[in-house]
């Protein structure tokens, strides 16, 4: 060992020791003659005085030290005078006389400084990504991911679930996202895909009779990446035999509980919240929703069915529906700002947004002459609205109203700082519909993936291709403060099943023979009934950190364009490689 | 839960209770009437008794049960009558009288049966992994490695090691084996690399100030597979700061002792013994000795320094050595069980092998007349030759004669059962040579890689291309039983030293700064003296099961062809797919 202690261990208890110390140059001050140097490591840092009366050489050494300098310094370790001492610092009471200095290694001025005030551009953090992983707040995030890792481990392995590691250089199933593909040089023309999860080996693993599998595993996903996703990430993928969903809900929370206790030492209540995805978008308009504050979408259909207020009335005709959230306190918004509130609602899809603001226990607005004192008194009570609040109206089709109103009452609570960052609200979210339509495709698509099995009571509908929006998945979200941490669901398992969800999502007996038939295969021989998880890590990480962006819980993240600006990859490619692999670029 | 309890944990003090089971028919006997069935999951066996005096219909049910029907039954928990009860079993006591039955998936009859004794061929085997995951042998080898990489965990953690995630979609620097690369959709005619080690991340790290990083990670290797590869293979990553060799050697034997400790419980005594490379070439041939045996390899060159025999004077001449190892006990090997061996050395390489046999404390030969009696008496003490012995002989090129002794060392030791599987011998084998000659080339590369350090008193032969080959590295090997387990260096960290390897592997300025620019720069801003090893996760399980192929602790391998058997990965893919990244296959 270079050293005898870490930078963070040194304290009274020390004095009078002989100690060798190893690290960076994080500070220094002259006091007149006298140097003080801070040095730094993973440890924590250590005040050394450099006192030319005590060594004049080395004095002369330590004059030429500058940031980030990599030293190595023995001394004898003093309490610092009366006064002079730091009860912020562990180290605090204690400096070192140094009486021998080492420099390991020089550094040029670094491109910015080692602390997290300095406001840097992400480009210049992710290029110098060895200097921003040394400020210590991203020591810390570093830090704390893998503390999350470990705690999962071991309440995992306590619960008897044992990690297997399954391949990267997988089949490519283009269901879902995108793959990445890996052309294959011993098996010309063929590729692997790197797996956008190891969903279809954990369902093989349950057949194998294993029982309860865990794994913190990579996953890969070759998206146009919208702001602060990443083409790799991490997520805790679980799968157990013999369950129904309350045991997934049950081991799920206690997964979450052990973090919030040893990480921010909250006692999150347990069991979380369930609400069915169909009230969640009437209540939200998000099958996401931040339960941590109030402003619930509410349904005017009703309040508004004989309305003549044409624009509403047509919705209605047409089957749509009057929504509203209830912006508490908000009337005295400037016209202004109301109208950024409806480029915002257009944004997100509506058509228009009408308001009305609630003054001497009666709505008022621009429209208010359309609508009859009854009618306004039925929106205001159905809304809660009190004198000061402004209430905000879409009619539309169910789902863009629901929508468009969800994504303003998080804009509104952002804005009005509803929010309580402190507050952690987790929440299920249930009963999913297992196909969405897609209409460019004009054809039914799973809503999770088609290996998830429906719900016991909704069998029956698919025989009839008229209900098939109506079938619930046997599928559950686990929201933390609006945020997806994991997904999952009760699988299918025999092979009649599966086929028939096949069919119904387009895949011919050819095609799902060809992608899954191996897992048809595996159906045959006693599967068990089965069903999983797979948390978001990286998401996950970012609830304990002062930010809201996953690169600052990843080591080595790429930018949007899925680049590593540090090592510069992707990059070209000798013609060699290419060849080898029986490729060529098309440009 | 669908079941009260697992069918591992029923004994005597569950007698009388209610229980509800789950899991896969494993055998099934009918004696008369009564029909007996042991129902196995992952954590045992528990026998079920189907009486037809306790319910016809159930009986009746009973009756239509097969191997791997995967069952659900509720019954009362009794004591197997007087004489027979199964000791062995942990379940043993008791038998659970039936008194509902689900099946909850039928199955076919399985390609092959689930216990190790039967004979499937690995294509099957690997076809139908789900099945052979279901014997007992590979349930208990996942398992194992799972507890081999909790230990491994438990222990870094505990010194304050931080497990980070490196990225997999990363830069192509092709030293060393073949990428796998993975073309950009985002970044038109570029490419990934998967990594073939976290080399340069950890590095990285350690410039970054995180001074213990640890690493579970998969790693890649387009190699031409020879037996037991695996394209895709795990291994435990560790990189310390301010270290030397010492810290790396007690950090991997306390892992290594803890594994011991654990899994087998043996006590491996430590340190562990060093030997130089250059001495493991001269005793055993290899850079990996398998040192539970002795039979190692004399010099004879000295004791046959005057010879008269043509074919060993000539090697001598050429500066060539003779060299031996002395089989015990071999002396009564028929003529055709030694034409074998000669065989074998040439296939390893030797242009021919002499043998004497010791009979009467003298050597005899069909070439024994060319050989003074003095010189005989010389070669017999040097290997210290016994009657009955059998002194095989090669004189050639050093190298070639001591690889090829080598490699008859062990065959003879396995052929004759020298080896005690039940010992095993731990051994670190150091200073490297840091330069190897590529013949083919006609230049230097890096015997380890191009980061490795150079031993401190070899530095000055960097100066003179004659001194190369004598320069050591500060690297390291970790053998166990024969087996290279972990391999690590102390690195370079300073620029100017990295500079210096890369222009002796004869990467120019703009090469070195294209492939490792992002290296050069962050050894610029203070990167820390650093080191470290990384172990062969799936080749060290291997040492504690019962068998020799990583295959048996993978739980989906792939075939010599880089093939998966059970998915038929790699596959061909759509079309679009390619033109979306760019590519077109070339055939």
């Amino acid at each position: 060992m270079l050293r005898s202690h870490t930078c963070g261990e040194l304290n009274a208890k020390h004095i009078n020791e002989e100690v060798t110390l190893a690290g960076w140059v994080h500070a220094r001050r002259d006091h007149g003659e006298i140097i003080f140097i801070d040095i730094r490591d993973a440890y924590g840092i250590t005040q050394l005085v450099f006192d030319p009366k005590d060594s004049r050489d080395i004095h002369k050494e330590a004059h030429e030290l500058k940031s980030e300098y990599v030293i190595r310094i023995n001394g004898l370790v003093r309490r610092r005078p009366s006064g002079t001492d730091n009860p912020k610092l562990p180290t605090g009471d204690i400096e070192i006389v140094v009486r021998g200095l080492t420099v390991l290694n020089p550094s040029l001025t670094p491109p910015f400084e080692i602390n997290q005030s300095a406001v840097v551009s992400d480009e210049t953090r992710l290029k110098y990504r060895y200097i921003d992983l040394r400020k210590p707040y991203m020591q810390e995030n570093i830090r704390l991911r893998h503390r999350i890792n470990s705690i999962f481990r071991n309440f995992l392995e306590k619960r008897h679930f044992v990690e297997i590691e399954t391949p990267f250089l997988t089949k490519s199933t283009p269901e879902g996202a995108r793959d990445y593909l890996v052309p294959s040089r011993l098996n010309m023309g063929k590729f692997y895909a790197l797996p956008q999860s190891p969903q279809l080996f954990k369902q093989i693993l349950m057949v194998s009779g294993f029982d309860r599998y865990f794994q913190i595993v990579r996953c890969f996903r070759d998206e146009d990446l919208r702001k602060d996703r990443q083409p790799e990430f991490t997520q805790l993928d679980v799968e157990m035999s013999f369950i129904d969903e309350d045991d997934i809900f049950e081991l799920s929370e206690g997964l979450i509980r052990g973090v919030f206790k040893n990480i921010p030492n909250i006692e999150m209540p347990t069991p979380f919240p369930r609400i069915k995805h169909r009230e969640a978008m009437e209540r939200f308009g998000t099958d996401k929703p931040d339960t941590r504050f109030g402003m619930e979408i509410v349904n005017l259909t009703d309040a508004l069915k004989e309305t003549k207020f044409k624009i509403f009335k047509n919705t209605l005709e047409k089957g749509g529906g009057i929504y509203a959230i209830n912006a508490k306190g908000c009337a005295k918004y400037s016209l202004s700002k109301i109208n950024g509130l409806i480029d915002k609602a257009k944004e997100y899809g509506a058509e228009g947004l009408a308001y009305f603001k609630c003054e001497n226990a009666k709505l008022v607005s621009n429209i208010d002459k359309f609508f009859g004192d009854a009618e306004k008194e039925s929106m205001r009570k159905t809304a809660l609205a009190e004198d000061g609040d402004l209430m905000l109206i879409v009619a539309q089709k169910r789902e863009i109203a629901l929508g468009v109103l969800g994504s303003l009452r998080l804009d509104i609570a952002r804005d009005r700082g509803m929010i309580d960052e402190n507050k952690h609200s987790c929440l299920w979210v249930t009963d999913f519909p297992l196909f969405a339509y897609n209409e460019e495709d004009k054809r039914w698509v799973s809503e999770h993936h088609p290996f998830t099995a429906c719900a016991e009571e909704d069998i029956r509908f698919l025989e009839d291709n008229k209900r098939y929006g109506a079938i619930r998945a046997r599928s559950y979200d686990l929201v933390i403060n609006g945020i997806e941490i994991a997904s999952g669901s009760i699988r299918i398992h025999t092979r009649e099943m599966q086929e028939r969800i096949f069919k119904i999502i387009g895949l011919n007996d050819e095609e799902a023979n060809k992608r899954f038939g191996f897992l048809l295969e595996a159906f045959k021989y006693g599967a068990p009934p089965h069903g999983g998880i797979a948390f978001g890590l990286d998401r996950f990480a970012t609830i304990f950190i002062n930010s809201n962006t996953i690169r600052d819980v990843i080591a080595f993240p790429k930018t949007q364009k899925a680049v590593c600006l540090m090592t510069d990859a992707p990059s070209d490619v000798d013609d060699s490689q290419l060849k080898e692999l029986h490729i060529r670029k098309v440009t």
